[in-house]
């Protein structure tokens, strides 16, 4: 997600804050189960996921300061002790956690890129695919949300031919019931009644010498 | 496909007719690819396709008596050299068909059998899929096509999980360009703007030993 840079942002980000990782999460000593979201946007789904969750721990990566500020006010607002923000480029995702120590990573509503040059920055793009097989946990799955089909059509073949498995799929996620954590963004498809699309997938076989 | 059974259709299917191949196709001496339908009704696919491309050869697999004498019909009518008909069950498929022999099966608007408890009917269950598998050449494809949403789902979960991949996906198939044969159950939902929900697959690392 782009954001218009606030004045607040710079200042607010250089000072202390517990919540923020900034561009690494080597140091954090915390054994609770590791979910990731990967372009978090503002933080909504995850602040209320990490509510929710008390026995769990998130961490969400996203590269506007705007909108890392914005999750960082969240975190502090809740008071809660498990969420902590990273600003930075999925593409440093092996720099910014250790390998086989994810158990799921969320992708919702990403930049669906729609034009054929530019599908190299989609998130499910192999690239990527890559990354998150290393940081997954071998038994970890990948959650995957879009509104757009193009995008969450290519999506699946990229999943299908990287290695990974379907364990659900829906191509009209709210008109079935789900406990989903749903954000603005998201709720506003459901007030239109227009599909959104679900796939939870989880790594086919991972080589041993990676684990 | 299940149909009225009609008073000419058990008489007609005792009559010798070279497009019959009754239970078994191993007799067949031809070298052209294969091509399979199962599940192919009365075979208005199956006898275009055939007459589209003569450099292949065809053959359906239904185990409704009507459909199947129809079929035939169309055979004889379009004086084809490459369609040939088996009544028989899909769970019999490595019976009818040598191992690793066709290039290509298509399963479309099969009966999406929605009740749970009649799951293991659909021709995307898994015991189907192992079948395909045996009789599919290392390289060979499965195209799946309906209009049934729950069904497109599960099989897609039941493809994944049972070693294919997907090489093309459509979630409104006839939204995009495409040069499929379409019958006249499928135009009737083109007709209504309903989306035709379309994959197609390919193996997975077949087995050594089954080749």
């Amino acid at each position: 997600m782009r954001m218009r840079k606030r004045k607040w942002v710079s200042s607010y980000l250089e000072q202390d804050n517990k919540y923020f990782l900034r561009d690494c999460a080597f140091t954090l000593k915390d054994s609770r189960e590791l979910i990731l979201e990967i372009g978090m946007g503002m933080g909504d789904f995850l602040s209320q996921s990490a509510l929710e969750n008390p026995d769990k721990l998130f961490i969400g990566i996203e590269k506007d300061e705007t909108c890392v500020a914005k999750a960082l006010k969240k975190s502090e607002e809740k008071n809660l002790d498990n969420l902590y923000i990273i600003l930075g480029d999925a593409k440093n995702l092996n720099t910014y956690l250790p390998n086989n120590s994810v158990s799921k990573i969320y992708l919702q509503f990403n930049d669906p890129w729609p034009k054929k040059s530019h599908h190299k920055r989609r998130l499910s793009y192999k690239t990527y695919l890559d990354l998150y097989k290393e940081v997954l946990k071998k038994e970890g799955e990948i959650i995957f949300k879009t509104d757009n089909r193009p995008y969450f059509e290519d999506s699946l073949i990229s999943f299908s031919q990287n290695g990974f498995i379907v364990e659900e799929i829906s191509l009209d996620r709210h008109s079935q019931e789900n406990d989903d954590i749903t954000t603005e963004y998201e709720k506003k498809f459901m007030a239109a009644s227009l599909p959104v699309y679900y796939v939870k997938l989880r790594q086919g076989e991972k080589d041993e010498e990676s684990i």
